[in-house]
């Protein structure tokens, strides 16, 4: 199973901590870049008001969960879990070409996008 | 960027026409199997009602979305799409061990099982 970045985010946030623990408790405006390779999978796109984007949190400790005090990764939304594969519902406010302009990213500066998906509600 | 398989997914659908097309429009039962090297992970999971669960479609044309007629893979909700990765909010029936009795997911029997997560609310 090997995942193909198909775009990158741009945000406010330079490491894990300055991110919001959630997205939605910050409307901080960001970016995602789609790369070339995939712009014609963003046909349609923007009829979306919300979508799913999920992302790869790569500063994320993967070896958590393996632990065994406290509660474990699965009952944890913490990015620090076996497959940091985040998932995050965002606004989307405009799309110029291969970029959207979100809010409600938490992801840091330059992780790299996975897939974006239409929300059918507001996802958390 | 390389997964690695939490679990497996025991569905009554063997084959992708055979799976709802959103999880929640089915009730059937199914049970998710984590493997032995995640089974600290699982601390504290039955606490939750709702958890969304990220599985791979491995029966999926990763192809989809490079084509330019009709919506991109980024605007529909299908697996066909450049990472396959489906997410599906479950409810949570019963936990035994490594084993979770859950309603609701949309899966093909076998597929493997990426991550859980408590749902916030219900995820679609």
């Amino acid at each position: 199973m090997t995942l193909r970045p198909v775009g990158v985010a741009h945000t406010p946030y330079d490491t894990p901590d300055a991110a919001p623990h959630q997205g939605f408790a910050d409307d901080a405006d960001a970016e995602i870049e789609i790369f070339d390779e995939y712009a014609d999978a963003l046909a349609g796109i923007a009829d979306a008001i919300r979508i799913t984007v999920v992302y790869w949190a790569h500063l994320a400790d993967r070896t958590s969960g393996t632990e065994s005090d406290g509660p474990g990764a699965f009952a944890r939304r913490s990015p620090d879990r076996p497959n940091p594969l985040s998932i995050c519902v965002c606004t989307v406010y405009d799309v110029d070409g291969q970029r959207l302009e979100v809010g409600g990213l938490d992801a840091v500066d330059g992780s790299l996008v996975l897939d974006l998906k239409p929300s059918l509600q507001t996802e958390r």
